[in-house]
C-alpha cells in the first residue's frame, strides 16, 4: 500500500481520495482552508462539498502543502485549472526524488491554451517527475463517494505509469481503463464543460431533450474537430473521456457547468450566475481558452463561439441557441469527413 | 403543397403528421381503430398517444388504408416494425404509379434480421416505388408536437429523394439533415432501443448517472461495431441518428424503452413489464434480432447479450449489469481500432 498526496479537497479530490482510501492507501488530502481540514480530521466529513458522506479514517487532512507531499511517491492534483501553476510552485521545493503526477482537473489555461499536463511539465523539472497521468471520465463525485459503479480512463505517454495508476484506483465500483491519448483525454474533459453550459442554457430556456441531444451531438463533433487538429486520436472522443463524460455532464443535475448554464438560460448574466453558484465553474474560462484556440488552429467551433458571446458579449441566450439550431449546413457528416480526409491526405491515418 | 399518407397514428406518426400539416401539406393519417379516427376527425385530438395536443385541421383521419393512400405521391410509414409487412401488403393493391416511401419506424425484423427499408423493397415492386427514405434522429414525439426545436437525419441512396423529404419536413422548429448512409441510420435507430433498455435497467437498479454514461458509451461502441460490419459508415454513429438518438432515448422519461428497462431493473419480469407498458416496446424484439445478427456477423455485443439473457433467460438484472461493469478489457479503444484496422487492411477506408 502506498501513501498518496491528493492536492485539492473539493468534491472530486475528496471522492478520489475515498477511492484510494477504500483500496487501502493512506491519503494526505490537502486543502487551503484550515476549518475544512479540521473538519476532515475531527468529524471525518467534508460537508460543504460532499454532504452526508463519512470519510474513511485513512484520509488525513493537511493544510500545509509541504507536509502533504512529504515522503510520497504519488501526487494527485485536483484543483481548479486556475490554481494549478500556483500549487505546483508550492509543491516543487518539497520534492526530493521523482514523483508520479496524476491529475483529475478539467480545463485549459486561457491565453496560453495549455493543457494541465503541459503545465505540470513546465513547472516541475524532469528530474522530479516520474511520469504524468491524466484521469478523466463520466464521474460525478457525489456518486463515486456513494460507491456507485463508475468508469474512468487514465492516459499517459508512459504505459507503465498508466497501468500503475490503474492499479492504484481500480476496485469493484471504480473501473479504470488505460489509454495512450493524453491530448484527447485532456481536451475531451475540458471542452465538455463548454457544451454543458450550452445544454444548461437550452434547458434554462425551456427547450426539451430533442434540442439538448442535438446540441450534445454537434458539441462532440466540435470537440473532435478541435482535438483532432491538436493531435488527439479521433476515437478517444467516442470513449469514456469524450462522449461518456459529455453525456453525464450535460444530462445530470449534479453538474455545476450545466447548472450555471441553466441560470444563464433563465436570464441571469455571468456575474449573477457565478455569484449564485459560489463554486468554480470551469466551463467559463474554458470557453475563453477554446475560443482563442479555435482562432489559432483555424477550426470552426460554432457552439463555443455562441456561448462565448453569451458569456462575454451580452448576447441573448435565446438568440444564440436559436441561431445554432437553424444553422445552414444540411448534410450532417460533411464537416467531420472533411477533417478526416484532410488528415488522410497528409499521410497521417487518424487511426 | 402535397397530399401525404401517414400510416400509423401512434405518437410518432401523429407528431410527424403535425410537422407536415404545419408546413401546409394535407395529411391522411391512417390508424386501425375506428374510435381513434373518429376522435381525430371530430375533436382533432389523439389523447391516448399525445394528451393535450390539438391537431391542425389539415390532418384527416382514415381507418381505410386504401382511402388513405389514394392519389398520394408520398407515403410515410410509422407503424411498429412487427406490422410493417402486413401494412405494406394492404397498401400494395392500391398503388397506381410509383410512390415516394418514407419511414420513421425503428427496428429490425427478428429471424430475417431485415432492416425496414429492406422490407419495403421486398414487399413493394420497383415499378411502384420512386425511392425509399429513412427519417431518424433524437426526436421525442411529445416535444415535436409542442413544436420544440428538433433535428433529424433523412437518409436515402437517392440523393434527390432525400432532398425532397428534407423540403417536405423542414421548418423553424424541425431541422432536417440529409445523409446517404441508409444502413447506418437504420441500424443506429433500431439498436439504440436495446441500450435504452439497459439504461433503464441500470436506473431501475438504483445505479447512478456515472454507470449509465458508461453503458451508453460502451453501447454506442457496440452499435458501431455491428453497424460497420453490416456496411454502415462509422461516422454515422457519431451523428444525430446514432449518438443523438441514443442520448435522448437513454436519458429521457419520455422513452418507452427506458421505462420498460426501468421496470425490469426494479425486478419485474418481461411479461409483467410489457403488460404494465401497454404499448409496443421495440427494444425487446430488436434485442432478439441483434442477438442473432451478432452470431451471424460474428461481432461481440456484450450489452445486447446481457439484455437478451435478462429478457429471455431469466437472468437477474443486477448480475447482468454488474458483469458488464466489471468486464475484463482494460484498454478502452482497443476493440474499435481493431475493427477499423481490419477495414483499412481490406483496402476499404472506413471514411
Amino acid at each position: 500500500m502506498t501513501k498518496i498526496a491528493v492536492i485539492g479537497a473539493g468534491s472530486w479530490g475528496t471522492a478520489l481520495a475515498m477511492v484510494l482510501a477504500d483500496n487501502g492507501h493512506t491519503v494526505n488530502l490537502w486543502g487551503r482552508r484550515k476549518e475544512q481540514i479540521t473538519e476532515i480530521n475531527s468529524r471525518h466529513t467534508n460537508e460543504r462539498y460532499l454532504p452526508d458522506v463519512l470519510l474513511p479514517n485513512n484520509i488525513i487532512g493537511c493544510d500545509d502543502i509541504g507536509e502533504a507531499v512529504k515522503d510520497v511517491e504519488t501526487i494527485l492534483l485536483v484543483t481548479p485549472t486556475k490554481g494549478i501553476r500556483d500549487v505546483l510552485g508550492q509543491i516543487k521545493p518539497h520534492l526530493k526524488g521523482p514523483v508520479l503526477f496524476i491529475h483529475g482537473s478539467k480545463g485549459i489555461e486561457p491565453h496560453t491554451s495549455k493543457r494541465i499536463s503541459e503545465m505540470i511539465e513546465e513547472e516541475i523539472p524532469e528530474s522530479k517527475r516520474e511520469a504524468v497521468v491524466v484521469l478523466s471520465g463520466p464521474s460525478h463525485a457525489e456518486e463515486v463517494c456513494h460507491r456507485q459503479p463508475t468508469t474512468v480512463a487514465v492516459a499517459s505517454y508512459d504505459e507503465k505509469a498508466a497501468h500503475k495508476v490503474q492499479d492504484l484506483f481500480i476496485n469493484q465500483y471504480f473501473r479504470v481503463y488505460t489509454n495512450d491519448d493524453v491530448i484527447g483525454v485532456e481536451i475531451g474533459g475540458a471542452l465538455k464543460n463548454i457544451i454543458a453550459l450550452g445544454a444548461g442554457i437550452s434547458d434554462g430556456l425551456g427547450y426539451g431533450d430533442n434540442a439538448k441531444a442535438a446540441l450534445i451531438t454537434r458539441g462532440l463533433a466540435e470537440i473532435s474537430r478541435l482535438g483532432t487538429k491538436m493531435g488527439a486520436h479521433p476515437l478517444t472522443f467516442t470513449g469514456l473521456a469524450g462522449m461518456g463524460d459529455l453525456i453525464v455532464t450535460c444530462t445530470s443535475v449534479h453538474s455545476r457547468n450545466w447548472r450555471a448554464g441553466n441560470l444563464l438560460g433563465k436570464g441571469h448574466d455571468l456575474d449573477e450566475t457565478l455569484e449564485e453558484m459560489g463554486m468554480v465553474v470551469e466551463g467559463v474560462r474554458t470557453t475563453e481558452a477554446a475560443y482563442y484556440l479555435s482562432e489559432r488552429e483555424d477550426v470552426d467551433l460554432p457552439i463555443t463561439a455562441a456561448i462565448y458571446d453569451v458569456l462575454f458579449n451580452q448576447k441573448s441566450a435565446k438568440l444564440a441557441v436559436d441561431e445554432l439550431m437553424g444553422r445552414g449546413k444540411t448534410s450532417e457528416i460533411g464537416e467531420l469527413t472533411d477533417i478526416l480526409a484532410e488528415k488522410l491526405e497528409e499521410g497521417n491515418s487518424p487511426f
